[in-house]
């Protein structure tokens, strides 16, 4: 007996909820839409994101850990403005419905959302290839959103944790390295991204600028600069690097490789000791990897020396 | 030389604006989210859809129908909340970005915005096969929003203009039924349906319960009769019929056919005579096609002899 589409909602995802937000979701899942107030002081910061099968993870991805990723990389995009996620749209195309991955895949988007007590309104489930695009919404104080148009020159560039981890995860499983010691550290960075909600959150008020690093650590640092229409002079030796032997690999990786999910972030050299308390409070590495400059563009120094740029990091229509 | 991701969003997607919710628009396109305002007396009204190729359209519907109707669906669902719809995402997978189809497509999706003064806020343009998802949200005023939960025993049951006629033309398309003079009609019901956005504003205050006719007049009266925990009594001889020449296919269709995106509703007995003079400011054809009864469940009747129900509307995952 197939699943029914009311089913599937009914049993896989309608618990996905917390009852935490309840006075803000007044309506939500079962009507032709949900119905959400925004308290008046505050904006809604709203962003979507699209997993394809094949495209965003292998075919062979647990069920669990494409529900998780789905919710964790639109969670990283909220983390990047500095917004309080609050509640999610869920689109699902299934090739069929099959109980077992719909167990999984709920249960990896409902841990993530326990974790921060959001809501499921609404969403559509169709048949079709596996695809999974999930728009989430979240609350900022009015005005308030850290945006990756305003970075000043002077200000020192910052990022969290380490890039280029998830990317060498995927190329092990993929075959196009030799497994590592580390490798399924690698696969779970690929596979169930942290994002820096927490971090994002804190960062209100004390950064000029963030961006999640989801193309990798220069295109999206590019992307900063482009549109704070400044430059970014970048130390290659502080840069962290994946735990991986060959150092050339290493600094590839950290450069290029995307879906990490690591914040960028420019804050002004007032606000660096105010910085690293919040990072010792969150138990979260951060390292300054650069500068703000007036010259356009973004530029690589070994010491003193301006070094060649690798490839550019991940895209999507590229031949 | 292929579109980039960057390319595609700025040439075919940031022009789907209108400027003139700029006031809401804190900000659109191009960081890692939208933030957007609502006014402190109103509340946000949030539906999502997805249309697969092959699944929700015939594989050879044309660029500019598919961006039509990917934002019409939507908008029904907005309409049968009585919501007024300001803002929407786009998740688009593409096998290939191709030019002249992202224009023809950005072409239908910017007309209907444009009808509606919405703005394209954000999305996600990924390589896949053939997928739209739009989510769409509106504002109504606080605790105003036509739920499906609500009809009382007693009102009358209404649907504007006929039914049937979307899957008619799909029959056509697919040979599944012989040419008719109205096929061109009737596809372009299938291919470009009227969300019934106007109307569905004009019956706040007025319908205690409403949905969008999406999977079929009878599945979905169905959906309001379970949600109102009540049952609805059909007129058979009321219902608008497509102008099909055998009355009896006529009546399947108009009973089960899916994806006209009229409204049916519930109205009480007092409000009838403020709902025609609505219906003629609008000039939207609207039928009484029944009443809200006690006795669980819908009924059909031929003048007074019961008869069987045909078989229910569209189900995504049925066998």
């Amino acid at each position: 007996m197939p699943l029914l589409e009311f089913d599937i909602i009914k049993q896989y995802f309608s618990k996905i909820t917390t009852q935490k937000n309840v006075t803000d979701i007044h309506l939500g899942i079962g009507d032709d839409a949900a119905i959400v107030s925004v308290p008046g002081n505050e904006q809604l910061v709203v962003c979507t994101d699209t997993l394809n099968a094949g495209i965003h993870f292998p075919e062979n991805t647990s069920a669990f850990d494409i529900g998780y990723k789905a919710l964790a990389v639109n969670l990283s995009d909220l983390a990047a403005m500095g917004a309080s996620p609050k509640w999610f749209t869920l689109n699902l195309s299934l090739p069929e419905a099959n109980a077992h991955w719909l167990a999984e895949f709920s249960g990896g988007l409902q841990q993530l959302a326990a974790n921060y007590q959001l809501e499921l309104i609404g969403g559509d489930t169709t048949r079709g290839p596996l695809s999974i695009s999930i728009t989430l919404a979240g609350h900022i104080a009015n005005s308030q959103g850290l945006l990756r148009s305003t970075a000043k020159v002077g200000d020192k560039v910052y990022m969290s944790g380490c890039t280029g981890e998830a990317a060498y995860g995927l190329a092990c499983l993929m075959g196009g390295e030799k497994p590592s010691e580390n490798q399924s550290y690698f696969i779970s960075r690929l596979n169930q991204p942290s994002a820096r909600v927490d971090l994002g959150l804190r960062l209100m008020g004390i950064a000029t600028s963030c961006i999640d690093i989801s193309d990798g650590l220069l295109a999206d640092i590019t992307h900063i600069a482009d549109a704070s229409d400044c430059g970014i002079k970048l130390d290659l030796n502080a840069i962290p690097l994946p735990r991986i032997d060959d150092v050339d690999t290493a600094r590839r990786y950290a450069l290029t490789g995307g879906d990490d999910y690591e914040l960028v972030f420019t804050v002004p050299v007032s606000r660096q000791i105010t910085l690293d308390k919040i990072a010792e409070q969150l138990d979260i590495p951060i390292t300054c990897i650069g500068e703000v400059v007036t010259e356009k563009g973004v530029k690589l120094f070994d010491n003193n020396t301006l070094v060649n740029l690798p490839v550019a990091g991940y895209e999507h229509f590229s031949a």
